[in-house]
């Protein structure tokens, strides 16, 4: 029996005058913060904030990031961020990211891979337990 | 036989204080412009502006986005940007990147993919000439 | 008689990850782009969006920037960006600033100055209408 | 007898294409990250860098920051960003600014105030006699 589960966050975006660039898109590279937002979000949604994993002692580095833009998004655009984990993380954690506009138009999906890393050593290191318990409960 | 040709050009890079974040890294989104002024100096440095040719009628978005993270840059660094162009463009153009710090260790590898846009009609369309005719005197 | 009447709006913005740099600190620029939000924000407060205002041939360049930092922003804290309007707009608006912490501390003040321009002409011109009579409304 | 004396010194900054706006002008808070390339190219000509000012234990947090923006830079610029210190610092240090297009055209004047402190007790302290010594061989 296949099974398949998943947890997914929605967060809201507003496009700031400043993303955009001449060609009245949104930069590209003005996602990852977007990105980061959705996982921010995400986690908090869980009951984890980011802000305690690093006073824990943790760092999350990104190891990976892939972005396909299907469609520009515009100035004052309000934007969802869609954030979904799909497993459990183990020393990484993976994000998958789709960006909808208001008339719900895909914008671009995406994947940021992140480590867990002991701040002290720098050392990468397995998952804290707070987000595996949390996570267990969804996926 | 296997033939195999490539134009490369290093564009030097030093870190700005607000490019950091709290982990004292340059911020992972902050490549994504590092890779632009890559592209665009490789560009230059074929006789080619960005911006001649966005006034003769072209845009370039990018379409992929893909970063592989090895090792953090830091406040200051003076960063190599590796931009390498390995086949002619079609519709599209593929740059391949390689950042590397003072010390020669590679901090991240990665490849932007751009497509030619006709700016009044909005549709793809094939590499200006110009571009053609530079690379493929290099290629 | 002295009489004395302003409008102010309060924006809510959660800082992010990538608006930190390596002090811990939000960096001093960021809030360039937050004050923009601010103005953005109060003035859809009014019925007036200022993507609105660049489809009726406006815009509206900042001719003046004055912050004074007191205290940091952190990473994930949410700030309060108090925007006020002291006086109708001639052929510029004046939005003077306050930002503030969860903890009700004054971060920062500032002022920022934007004149009116005509798209087409690149010329000063005064206030639209739809801003002076939603303004008159307030003040 | 009135004696005025000054340092100043040049930064080159071509402007990247994310650093537009659809206006398709520099954002008007970009000017904050190119003014701080020019005080810490100011510093390193001085034989200063600001990443040994941190490590020896100081932070120089910004605590004013004023810009007059008086016409436009536009993408693929390239910048002259003229830093000038007028006066010995104290506890402070206060720059200022003119930004320059490739026609000489002066773009915007400002001016960033900057106190020393002391990142382990986290008061303001006294300029580093390092920081002094240089200026008092200009000034």
């Amino acid at each position: 029996m296949y099974y398949c589960s998943m947890y997914f966050f929605d967060s809201k975006i507003r496009v700031r005058y400043g993303e955009t660039d001449q060609m009245s898109f949104v930069y590209y590279g003005v996602y990852a913060q977007y990105y980061e937002v959705g996982r921010v979000e995400l986690l908090r949604s869980l009951g984890v904030t980011y802000k305690e994993l690093e006073k824990i002692g943790y760092a999350l580095p990104v190891v990976n990031l892939n972005i396909k833009y299907k469609k520009p998004a515009f100035y004052d655009d309000e934007l969802t961020i869609r954030t979904t984990i799909k497993e459990l993380p183990s020393a990484k954690i993976i994000f998958h990211y789709e960006t909808l506009n208001a008339k719900n138009e895909l914008l671009n999906t995406g994947e940021v891979v992140l480590v867990f890393m002991n701040k002290k050593t720098g050392k990468p290191c397995f998952a804290p337990e707070i987000v595996m318990s949390k996570l267990k409960e969804k996926l």
